[in-house]
């Protein structure tokens, strides 16, 4: 992963600022011959979409993407896909009020820091918007990823856990959360209402899985398959923390409850009887699912004043008035998905070069 | 960060195996004219060199660094620094007994699954042992950083964690843990010494903190610094889970609480009242403290057998009888300051390549 | 330089086919401030516009970039920029004749060989259509390089090579074909006349000049300055052969005669009084003159039938009846030129990450 | 490319100066299973190995290569091979005279340029003794290149180049030049027993050939196979040119002699008629021989004295005593073999990773 780079095989550079003419990716190393359309990208698209209920910013775009590159006759060519996104809602008055300002919680005062200019609007290139294009590029790992299901869900907004004796896949599909736990969903509208009334934001835990991903993807020692699923997560917005199988809770585990033991199965294929250790194991692949959280924290726009300072060096408060999500983390739901769906992709041909399976 | 690489700039590659003649690592991209010499690289070393008290592997190595290029008269010459250490003490016949069993928790199952063969003295390649080879790069990439102070403590032992009221950096180097909680430090030998009693093991908690960074250092979307923190941690041995800042108890937060403010200073700098960030916004350093936590599992070499199958696929029981760590975590202190040095030497180059400063 | 990506810190990656929707470019890692526009990359781009003479393929497109992202308020943000050319004039079906044959000399074969499937029109992704986006990336990249004129002439087509004593760099504006010599300009027009009555076509040589580069850019052993415009020149379509300095000609010549012997200037800096070296010493610029010259094939595409198969397997005969250049070289000046430019900036960068000037 | 390494997923690290302790290179990406021993690669190291005839430098050390790591019972075990040569005969003190004066031709005055010091003794890292390290990687490339058969050749020697219609592969083995013209061969012996008499060295050229590479290796656009060969030839010591095919020939050629048209063969297959085009179309391999050749500069160092400056800013005569080679393009040839090697392992490796064959 380099700036505005991921991957090292299936290699995907995104472009693009929240209030600029347009955003997109150019997806590098696609495999010939899989058929790809742009309904089915939107499909995807569509999952993390703005606007679509009052939980998240009322910013109302279509978010159509258009291929430009790289298929033919509806399937990959091999060269590269070049994605694109037009901006349709850019209200840039909105920020006008802010141009100076450096939001706290915001990339505002490090991008002065390291640029000494930056395109104010939005957040520029440090806005949630740029997770559009990595959606995008998401959907077609998924296609280079035939055998492995991805999916994600919300369990944790705020103080909030969902209760796991009643996780149900079916249900991350049933409520605007992702939440595989109907219970706290209909708890979490509550919640998250009282929030927004209150001008405040929450942060959230984000759970991904991948299922069907083969035993002996990955690579010793920097390329390790948790590695690079640690720096994809952690590279999603107002992301802070993420974790693998057991995470910091196996930090307290002692090495005889934390053992992932092996039998045979009746296939003649090992069966692990824990999945403590969440599907890696020396940075590769064992064949269980693979399971990542990641938290995010509340989303910094917040109606409620917060000290700061300006460009110029005056002490000012910073009220945020666009259109913010109460909580960041719904959406970064289906950010996640693409992210595992994308290291996957690059883990799958990285395998196949060196071993050639 | 590719296979046995990371870095972009400062880029280092390592390699050797437990029980072979030698380990060791390249740099390449190291700045000219810094003074560096072998003894300076060996009191890194001999931080993290086993055998020094009863709660690390009694393997009893000298661990001697040798430069064996890109050195001279005493200072880098731009060239590649190529650093070996000799094994010395191998005692290969501990392991026979576990040739072809797949020891949970280790990567003897998944690097076979990967590669179809594996050096089976002490994990080869997997073995923590890779580690030196780390702290030998960090010690150059500390060269590279004047003006940065990086630290690394245990607060936490199993489910023991510090009193952070108590922390004092001096303790750190008197206790046997890097333990800035000297009472905390003190429970720790008893808690330890029974874990070992037991044939057990335990995980822990590390924090890594750089100070003096400069606001600016870092860069967007995939190049973040925090992301490129969170790869190189986990690419740590043992390691399930990395945090920044506040990490996964942002999630639970509101966003007035988590807003870290900024007023500012009377050197007409400016003044975070609080650092729940951690030092980085939108992937780039804000000049505070750059505080990252990691989580280590338990060590999967325990003496309490557990079950498992062998290469045949035959169901069998593992005891690890080897020189093994009851906690892994302490002696991955020193390693976590040398990936914190790495990471922040490859970022101070690429922020001066795009910014000239 | 990896498949649609070269450069390591000046980072561009290409995309789009000859006959899609647009093609373009996104390029990383831009230094912050630099004051650039629309006009001032098109400039560049119609410098390489085809239909300017007869002697250069009549498709007629405006060829108009659009700058999509990194840019605001008329000065680059620091992150990426994205560039696109939309496609305008594709007459698709002139390609109708040829969706299956394999034109000897072009990329049909070995496309197929790769990837299963093409892209047939125009070329696809092997068109001489993707050198305007590196055309446009090159734009950028003088922008970084201050000081550096770079500066690109024919001086070989067919047999008929230029008289370097009559070498004038204001001429190469004057003529069609960025010839240096004005006699010779001439005699190629009517040796072209009669090439293209021929139904035939002609290779050429191009020569790259980039003076102001300082000494001490490159950078030993792989990441030679002189390796990285090899390869550079070599990338570009229909390309046979690249030489540094005296090149080919060194191999006939005896290390007295090939000395670039050195006296010291009245200003204190060194002065070569010969430059047989081409600018580059060990992989490192000299300070000289950087002096680069490529071969390009004659245009493969002619209108006397060459013998062939299909992708059946049928031998046929192959009559190119598209829009072509008799001498494809003619428009490879201009692309020479900003690959010289993307080479130097991103070895500019490099220099200034490991030494800090 | 990049400083010290070279290729993507066949990656080789090469370090070490000429008279430092050691130098070697580290191999990342190696498939494993892979029969591997020091004696096989021995066999490829001495024939570069010096003082094998009058012709070359009488430097006389058995560059006795050590595999450090990634090879366990006689197989590569997919994780680094670190492989090393200690230097033996380093006689340091025949380069005390030069320690401050820039050699011309040498990259004395570059690597001052760039890093502001140099480790001077026998050029340090710009030195062709770190070719050997290159050999030594060579030998495990050409094990991944099963099927693939990789020749070199003199070609030319000064002014004389072989009669073609003589080619005869057995023949490269029975004299000191690898010339495949027995006739020319002979003539070269008196030639260069004439310029060392005076004290002077000539340029020369070398051709590789790889023979057996299937249809399909290679990437568009800037990671084709021909742009990493010409990359890897120049990035070898003193090359000052790269052709592929016919090079700069071609620039002389018309379309209707350039085409390499195309017939089935009786087995299904397609023949060529020709080959102008050197193996490769487009950046992808067409599966008849890649032909490569570069041009070697005469040697710097001579007994002439030739006119320079010292790092004081003194003009000084600069008279080269230690042990050379009058022709340093006879030690090319393994070298180009090796560089043809490792290209084509990287890409065989890139090629089954996007397309899975």
């Amino acid at each position: 992963m380099s700036h505005n780079t991921y991957g090292h095989l299936f290699r995907v550079t995104t472009w693009g600022e929240s209030h600029g003419p347009a955003l997109g990716c150019v997806v590098d190393g696609m495999p010939p011959g899989l058929a790809i359309s742009e309904p089915e990208i939107q499909t995807w698209l569509d999952r993390r979409k703005p606007g679509q209920s009052r939980f998240t910013t009322q910013r109302r775009e279509p978010d159509a993407v258009k291929i430009l590159s790289g298929v033919f006759d509806g399937r990959t060519t091999g060269t590269p896909v070049s994605l694109m996104i037009e901006n349709t809602d850019q209200r840039s008055k909105d920020y006008g009020e802010i141009v100076d300002k450096f939001r706290p919680g915001h990339a505002d005062y490090t991008y002065i820091a390291k640029y000494g200019l930056r395109d104010h609007r939005g957040g520029g290139r440090s806005s949630a918007r740029e997770t559009a294009a990595r959606v995008a590029a998401g959907a077609l790992a998924r296609k280079v990823l035939s055998g492995v299901t991805i999916r994600g869900a919300l369990v944790q907004v705020g103080p909030h856990a969902i209760d796991r004796s009643r996780w149900n896949w079916d249900v991350t599909e049933q409520n605007p959360f992702w939440c595989p736990d109907a219970e706290m969903a209909a708890k979490w509208e509550d919640y998250l209402d009282s929030i927004r009334k209150d001008g405040d934001s929450v942060g959230a835990i984000i759970e991904v899985v991948a299922s069907g991903v083969p035993a002996g993807w990955g690579a010793p020692i920097y390329g390790k398959l948790d590695a690079d699923l640690a720096a994809a997560m952690m590279s999603i917005n107002a992301v802070k923390a993420v974790e693998i199988g057991d995470g910091f809770a196996s930090a307290a585990a002692r090495g005889t409850e934390n053992a992932d033991e092996i039998r045979m199965g009746i296939d003649g294929k090992p069966v692990f009887l824990a999945n403590h250790a969440g599907g890696v194991l020396g940075g590769i692949s064992s064949g269980q699912d693979l399971i990542v959280r990641f938290a995010v924290k509340p989303t910094s726009s917040i109606l409620t004043p917060v000290r700061s300072i300006d460009a110029q060096g005056n002490e000012v408060d910073v009220v945020t008035k666009g259109r913010h999500d109460p909580c960041v983390g719904i959406r970064a739901v289906p950010v996640g998905e693409a992210m595992m769906a994308a290291v996957l992709a690059d883990h799958l041909l990285r395998h196949r070069a060196q071993t050639g399976r």
